[in-house]
């Protein structure tokens, strides 16, 4: 494998270079950050965390489904924004509880498929879709889907909070394929019973009450590498990766799963001393886990195997996010 | 004036008649009904109430912006964004605790527009917008934003519990004027300053807190007597408005006044013993708020001045979202 040419690739992908525009969206709310109060967390972390004053949290985030894939398929796109937010909320070890949408739709059967996609993702999950709004004549296909969940305010799983020494844990569902509409969905969950599912979205809740975890994110568009590179940001740290301890299934490349957008995937950090029944409590969940790496003082994310070493991101030069940096 | 040509141009009213695809919508969502178990409230009011165990529920709703208003200028569309949401959890007598927002922009001159709107709006309001996601290469301009908001349990003023014999209350912010991009759209907020605004916000709250009110929506889309017919259609009632008791602003149509989308504007019921204490908690925030009519039994929405009486809306014949109905 040509190590090099690995990690430009990644640098490159649009699942990476998509992110770099948080930087200036985040800036124009820099004035008026006064405005914060009651928002522990906010941008740069998979969900926002809002303190209600007692011993919970709320978890808020949204997420939208790219143009592309919705064209495509918009029932893909209504099922698929239900994984990507249940993934939001179980990322950060807390309870989905609700998600409200806004679809755009240019036909009567897109819209329908569209919800029946939704749809099916509430079944799935077991968590409802309570609201919304919808355009049903629009010249274009959109959706976006937002959802709350919740989890005791110091079980929260962040992504700022990775420690140098801390071990690296990337846990996959292995047992997926390829997704229709996309070389870089890896679907885990539409041919899944939902009890099957809910067992393994609820693996990050036993994860965060038992603290076994220092930071994580549930592996996203920028792949694992570029996911983790996020992590590093956030958490103004470097961290270096052994290729060969990564999960990977057979038939696919090494290059393209990287770049993976897995439909249940994570990356955490633990603490060496936990790190190990970290890996078990996925395990016992159904996942693949493996520790991977471990963070590092410093700004690189380098990445090695037996024919040498490259750093992927340097964020002493360039940001994935701009979170984080100087 | 003549009433049957006014109730003819309400109900063929966009904003009344865009209502009837809700109830496509929601049958869509019936076949997962037992997945809403600690749904209290969903579809069909202005936020969804989740119950989290406690004294308290999280309020949870999303809005979205038309495309119209949002290629006349994105600035107005993120700044309309927050107040239309505002409103959602203020109608419920909660308070706002933050938002996420999803947009599509197709320049970065629109999407800086819209950020640049949306940061405004949480000056204005105090509520921070915590996270969210940014397509900045679509072909089309578009913005969702969802909302939480938390109230106590017993104080959330829903929309489907108005009973026979309420008297309605029409309440508004009377110092505005009709908004640069609709005819419709009553501008409040944009030149006024924060604790301004955000005192008529909050006296929802003080509403909820004494319960004064048995129902209440804010006044959306489909103006003031749409709005009722949404109200009246969930609580499965009728109504009877007397239109010369409506506060009206001088200069403007009464037709139009009628379809009017106000930044700050309510139609709530009341229980007669309590409808004067609701009306002068309102006017002490700085509304004018009158009683303009009283709930009734039976489904059919009727206004009269003068000259007459017509029916409105007959919720026996045609919904305007067909949640309520048989």
């Amino acid at each position: 494998m040509n190590l090099e040419k690995l990690a430009e690739s990644i640098r490159n992908f649009e699942g990476v270079t998509r992110k770099r525009q948080i930087e200036d969206i985040v800036s124009i709310f820099e004035a008026v950050r006064p405005e914060y109060g009651n928002a522990i967390v906010d941008f740069g972390d998979d969900a926002a965390v809002i303190d209600i004053g007692g011993d919970d949290v709320i978890l808020f985030a949204a997420d939208g489904i790219w143009g592309r894939l919705l064209d495509a398929s918009p029932w893909w796109a209504g099922y698929g924004a239900v994984v990507v937010n249940i993934n939001d909320i179980a990322a950060m070890g807390g309870k989905p509880l609700a998600m409200v949408d806004i679809a755009s739709a240019n036909s009567p059967k897109a819209c329908r498929e569209l919800m029946e996609g939704l749809a099916e993702g509430v079944r799935k999950f077991g968590v409802p879709v309570v609201g919304g709004h919808v355009h049903p004549d629009t010249q274009y296909n959109s959706l976006s889907v937002a959802i709350i969940g919740i989890v005791k305010k110091d079980c929260v799983i962040r992504s700022d909070t990775a420690n140098p020494g801390d071990l690296v844990i990337a846990a996959y569902d292995m047992d997926g394929k390829i997704g229709p509409n996309s070389p870089y969905s890896w679907d885990t969950t539409s041919f899944k019973e939902p009890p099957v599912l809910r067992e393994s979205y609820l693996v990050t809740q036993e994860i965060a009450q038992k603290k076994l975890a220092t930071a994580g994110k549930d592996i996203s568009n920028p792949g694992l590498i570029g996911t983790l590179g996020m992590l590093c940001e956030t958490s103004r740290v470097g961290a270096t990766v052994d290729l060969d301890k990564v999960p990977r299934p057979e038939g696919v490349d090494f290059g393209q799963w990287l770049k993976v957008h897995p439909g249940t995937g994570y990356v955490f950090t633990a603490d060496p001393e936990k790190a190990e029944e970290c890996v078990s409590v996925f395990e016992k969940a159904g996942l693949t886990a493996r520790i991977i790496g471990k963070i590092e003082e410093g700004q690189k994310l380098d990445m090695y195997d037996k024919t040498g070493r490259v750093t992927v991101f340097d964020f002493s030069k360039e940001g994935i996010t701009g979170i984080g940096s100087e």
